[in-house]
Formats: structure tokens, C-alpha cells, sequence
């Protein structure tokens, strides 16, 4: 069980401090433009970063989500390798994002395309899976030897 | 181990697509209300449908979390069956919440007991467990042959 | 493998029950200062209130990730040990900021170094078990040979 999960967990904990990162870059940008918590809005810049991190927080639950999902029920390799290229591109959301409102949106469409990827990925494994256990079908064999 | 999880996977793929149904609505209003990032409000409606989201992207965790505790601890059947009604509350919830305000109060109460039937499921699901593996006493089985 | 997880379950419905706990004490701040959804501030008083449980959800998966990463691949015990630091250091963070935007910042600190440690048993578990799997070499079992 380990072996078949221990990059996804290391992909895991990646993106855990990626998060980390944006985080304390709020912080930061809260001292830098004087923004006292409660406030959640100040100058553009600040509003930009906050809202960056607010956005890649939003969608760190599904990506985590997906990233196990396919990995356990499709293929840890291909799962993994989503998620290095996912996290790649919330980077550059954030950067982008925290530069101007248009910079997010050539990296936010990356992103997408990877999130769609990972439920793609995901949609198969379930389906694969219900076919192997519940059905007692081996449909990748099946057609392998069709 | 595949087999008792399928099935939470199916739902939890489900549930990432209703979430990526909410954030695509989230950009149609951004455009149609030309409320551009980073700005989070603009009129009425965009505001409620803006939230809607938010409140749903704030519970998806929390829901990931409790449909994989029950369902891994305790009954998948159970726990795929309370996430389907989930996640039917929550389109309820989010196309109430767009309409009006007070559109959006039954089909919250309505998820909110889902939820609270998830935790009593994760409970129970926690405490069989710990009475099964750590004090080796089956609690179902000592009370179905009392 | 469930006897190896009934534990972080323990905490982690634990968690589920105080964001709970959080998102009631936002509905009564709604009714106590009249700020009907979807707005989202008021009042300096509902303003804090409305952040701290905004801020604990932001963190939530988070942290789930983290406990069930660190716990699955490296110990139970401490994972569940620093899981409750955790779920106290946030209970202080709520009421503290509930009270004045000074009143979160030690709490705050607090459940940082918290994650923080998670983070490192997260990486080491991952590491180890890396070792394990894929060089199969047993570090720690090595160490203590030495
Ligand atoms: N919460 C998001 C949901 C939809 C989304 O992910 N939007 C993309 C494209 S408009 C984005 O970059 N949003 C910027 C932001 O969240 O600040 C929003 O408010 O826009
Ligand atoms: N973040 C939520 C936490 C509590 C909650 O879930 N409230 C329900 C009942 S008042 C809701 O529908 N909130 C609307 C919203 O989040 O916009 C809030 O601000 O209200
Ligand atoms: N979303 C957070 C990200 C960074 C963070 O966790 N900040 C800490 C220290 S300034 C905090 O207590 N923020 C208060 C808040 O989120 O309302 C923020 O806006 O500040």
C-alpha cells in the first residue's frame, strides 16, 4: 500500500508548502501596505496578492482531492506528474496574479487544464475499478488482448 | 481495500465536478456584472452568487473529510448515499442563494443535517473501530447475540 | 492498516466538530450585529468573528492533509499528539481574535509552529518510507545498528 502512494504523499506535502508560501506572503504584503487583520482590502497590489492566495487556498482541497483520487484508483505516476506540473502553475498564478490582474490568466488556464486533467485521470481509475470489483471485468487486460 | 472505496471515490469525483460548476458560474457573473478580479463585490447579485460559492468551497473539505471517515470507518453504502443528498442540498443551496437571500435557508438546513448525520456516521464508524482493534470486542456482533 | 488510522480519524472528526463549532459562532455573530449574507462585514466585533472562522477554514485542509500524511507514514501517536495542539491552538486563536485583532497573534504563532512540526514528520515519514520502498533500505533500522 506505501509503495503505491508514498510520491503522492511526497507531491502532498509539496503543495502544502507551497501554500506556506502564499501565506506568508499575505503576511508580508499586510505589513509592507499597513492591512491589520480584520481589513481584507487595502491598495491594488495588496488586494491582488491577498486574492491570489485566496484563490490558490480555494482550490487546494480539489487538487489534493483529485491527486489521491487518481492516484490510488489510476496510476501514482502519471497522478504525480500532474501534480508537480499543477503546482508549477499555481506558482506562476500567484506571481503572475500579485504583478497584475492579467497576469493570472495565462497560468489560471494552465492550471485548469490540469485540474481537468486530474478529474479525467480520476473518472477513469473510478471506472476501471468499479468494472474490476464489482463486475470482475479487467477492462485494460480485455482489451489488450482483443 | 479498493473495492469498500469505490464507490466514495464516484461521489467525490462528483463532488469536485458541482464545485467546478460553482466557479464557472462564479466567472459567467464576473463577466456578465463586470465585476473584474480582484474585486470580490459588485451588485446584489453577483454578490450572492459570489458567496454562494465561497460558502460551498469553505464546506467541500469539511464534506470530503466526513464522507471518507464514515465511509472507510464505518459503511460506504451509508456514507456514498448521505454524500449523494450532500451534494443535491448543495445545487439546491447555490441556485436559491443566486435567486435571493432567504432562497438559499432550506436547502442549507436540509445540508447541514446531511452533514450532522456524516458526523454521527464518523463517530459511531471511530469508536466500532477503536472498540474492534484496540479492546478486540465486536460491538455489533456482542449485540446481535445478546 | 484501520488500527493503524483509528486514532487520526479520532482527531479528525474532533476537527470537523469544532470548525462546526466556528461556523455556528459566525451564524449568531450574523444575527447579534444584523449583517444578513451576503454581506460579509459589519461591525469591527463581526468582522473578527467572521475572519477567525474564515482563517481556521482556509487552514483546515491543511491540515487534515498533513495529520493523515505524517500519521500514515510515520507515527499515529505523534501525528494525533500535535493534531490536538493543534485543534487547541486554533480554539485560542478563535476566541482570541473574537476579541481584538492582538488577542489572535500568540495562538496564531502557536498553531504555526504546530503545522510546522507537521510538515517535518510529514517529510520525514515520506522520506523514510521512500527508503523503505523503493531502496529498500530500513534507515532507521540502520541507525540503530550502527
Ligand atoms: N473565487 C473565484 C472563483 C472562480 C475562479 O477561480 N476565477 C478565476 C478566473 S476569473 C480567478 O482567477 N479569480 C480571481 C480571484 O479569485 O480573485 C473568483 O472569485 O473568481
Ligand atoms: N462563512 C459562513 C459561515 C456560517 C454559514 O455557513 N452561514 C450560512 C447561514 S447564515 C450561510 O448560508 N452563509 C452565507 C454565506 O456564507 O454567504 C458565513 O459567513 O455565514
Ligand atoms: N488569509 C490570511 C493569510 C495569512 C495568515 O494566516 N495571516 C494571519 C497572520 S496576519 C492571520 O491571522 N490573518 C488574519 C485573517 O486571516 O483575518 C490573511 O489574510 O492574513
Amino acid at each position: 500500500m506505501l509503495e503505491d502512494t508514498v510520491v503522492l504523499a511526497a507531491v502532498t506535502v509539496l503543495a502544502v508548502l507551497e501554500q506556506a508560501y502564499f501565506s506568508l506572503q499575505v503576511i508580508y504584503a499586510r505589513r509592507k501596505y499597513s492591512v491589520s487583520p480584520p481589513a481584507t482590502s487595502g491598495p491594488p497590489e495588496f488586494d491582488r496578492i491577498f486574492r491570489a492566495q485566496a484563490n490558490c487556498s480555494e482550490y487546494f482541497p480539489i487538487f489534493i482531492t483529485l491527486l489521491w483520487t487518481s492516484g490510488v484508483f489510476l496510476s501514482q505516476a502519471l497522478s504525480s506528474l500532474c501534480g508537480l506540473l499543477y503546482l508549477y502553475g499555481r506558482f506562476l498564478y500567484f506571481r503572475g496574479y500579485s504583478q497584475s490582474s492579467l497576469g493570472r490568466l495565462a497560468p489560471l488556464y494552465f492550471s485548469a487544464r490540469v485540474l481537468w486533467t486530474l478529474i479525467a485521470l480520476s473518472c477513469l481509475g473510478v471506472v476501471l475499478s468499479f468494472f474490476r470489483v464489482h463486475l470482475n471485468v479487467d477492462v485494460l487486460h480485455e482489451l489488450g488482448s482483443a
